[in-house]
């Protein structure tokens, strides 16, 4: 089958590269002007993986869509929506089967990234969501994980997960979009926490962390219409090894370095996640005391320290 | 108030310390010719901790029960029963608040610890157990958690939760003693699994072993009448961090010595609590795909390489 990737950072070459192994013919589609883009074109390799030599790489997005059955699309969250937007002005989208491959919300809005998508390009395509852990790190090492095709369409899934599925990456089929979206999104707020928890030497409140942080994202994901379940699956507590507890985890190092004082360079997408999560935990008046935590602190200056102590270390009460 | 703990593992020391340090009289009671009793009577330290000069060690059970209000248990699951007939015979009793700190469920029967106490001793007693995560050498560097202490009765609960609680460890009000159970015993054989994960370079599937650990726990919980949200909570979800990924954990550490074929000195409890899920499994007919798999390599020889990669990489199918 003919699948193309947008967007060449980390996970998307990632992606290209995997689709390639397990049989595809792949095009990888970067902006012109982009560094990732440039590195990859001059040398055919990024600081995780050399691309194979039958792996095309494009920068032309005409060309990556019409190519392929099959469009992978990673790039960053809050750059969906324009991003969409380009896409339905292409000729020939009609049809084709969109996958998305980020974890995040549009902080403006609140909104799910098919949402999002949905609302630029319309119906008349298919759309999935590829969540759940893994690092590049690890699968370029051979180190297998499980993860989550979700879809409003079980015949989609079936299909996108018998033309992806491998024994590097066993696919399991969603069944709830909003709750694997949401999921998937807000496990970067925790990644957060838990880096700030290990900065402030407080690593054993990570249980405290794990227990409460599901909770609370579960309750919204109810409010939403999702099940209060999924939040317990691959997509969000099934992330969380990779996520609060990996030394590759984006999110946990920007966490870490924030109460240290020090500068992350790295994207950390929980950043605009947790903004996101404000207005929805304002929308369906639902309690988030992590993520407003997390909020507070990197947004209002709170000091992190007694922040998070008064979370995790308040006066007793009943669990739930 | 006066406190005795019945026990001096690394544990029960731990807890002679910590109720001292919150302001008790403390008897810390070991068995005349245990090792640690021993150690502790020559040195009044472990590998652990110093005790503090105005706790008192004994080798009088009788004393240290007639001494205390409050009697604190940690001592080997397996050997509760026999523990509770002996303490049955002691006079006074009655009235008395016992606390277990332990973490398993009688491997030949499959009964909780609070059952078979109450089988032995009889109801004239307060009952109650206290679960969660924590390690003695964080605690002993001042590193807080968060626990919970559980019974039948609430009133119980927070009288306990009054006198222990503290800036070290901030308790919740447990609500579920099934579930609590349950939960501080299963989440050892969960850390077999994880330690097994380790040892075989799949440490990135330890985000699935929690995705479905928590599930086949709670659904057992379910059946037996507890409630099937308690296992996402400190009791066992809550101990993920100090069990699943701690270097401190026993009982990872003993299932990463055993796939690499060496072995691991000290008691791992969720050894004995795997032979007693196996009963339970069979008792209210519930799936146990993850405690059935450590049982089968432990007891039964099976390889478990294959075994884990059975379990977590087989063919896709939907997450629930």
């Amino acid at each position: 089958m003919n699948i193309s990737v947008l967007g060449c950072g980390r996970w998307g070459t990632f992606l290209a590269w995997y689709a390639n192994k397990v049989g595809h013919n792949v095009i990888l589609w970067g902006r012109e002007n982009s560094k990732n883009y440039i590195g990859l074109k001059e040398t055919r390799k990024n600081d995780y993986l050399s691309l194979p030599e039958d792996l095309e790489l494009s920068n032309s997005l005409e060309k990556s869509v019409s190519f392929a059955e099959i469009i992978i699309i990673s790039i960053s969250a809050q750059e969906l929506r324009s991003f969409a937007n380009q896409l339905k002005s292409l000729n020939g989208i009609q049809g084709k089967t969109f996958i998305l491959c980020m974890k995040g919300l549009e902080a403006t809005s609140g909104k799910r990234l098919s949402q999002v998508f949905g609302e630029e390009v319309g119906k008349n395509i298919n759309l999935a969501v590829w969540v759940g852990p893994g690092h590049v790190q690890d699968f370029v090492k051979h180190i297998p994980n499980c993860m989550v095709i979700g879809s409003e369409n079980i015949e989609i899934t079936k299909k996108i997960v018998q033309e992806l599925n491998s024994d590097l990456i066993r696919f399991y089929y969603g069944q709830d979009l909003i709750g694997n979206e949401l999921g998937a999104a807000t496990k970067n707020v925790m990644g957060i926490a838990a880096g700030m928890l290990d900065g402030l030497n407080y690593r054993s409140l990570k249980g405290s962390l794990m227990a409460r942080g599901t909770r609370e994202i579960s309750r919204l994901v109810r409010a939403m219409g999702g099940n209060d379940i999924t939040i317990y699956g691959l997509s969000h507590l099934g992330d969380y090894e990779a996520t609060l507890f990996s030394v590759h985890s984006h999110n946990r190092k920007f966490g870490q370095a924030f109460v240290e004082g020090e500068r992350f360079g790295k994207l950390a997408e929980g950043v605009a996640t947790v903004k996101a999560l404000r207005d929805l935990s304002i929308q369906y008046d639902i309690e988030l005391p992590i993520c407003n935590a997390i909020y507070e602190i990197i947004f209002e200056n709170k000091n992190a320290k007694e922040t998070l102590e008064d979370l995790f270390l308040r006066p007793v009460k009943f669990e739930f």
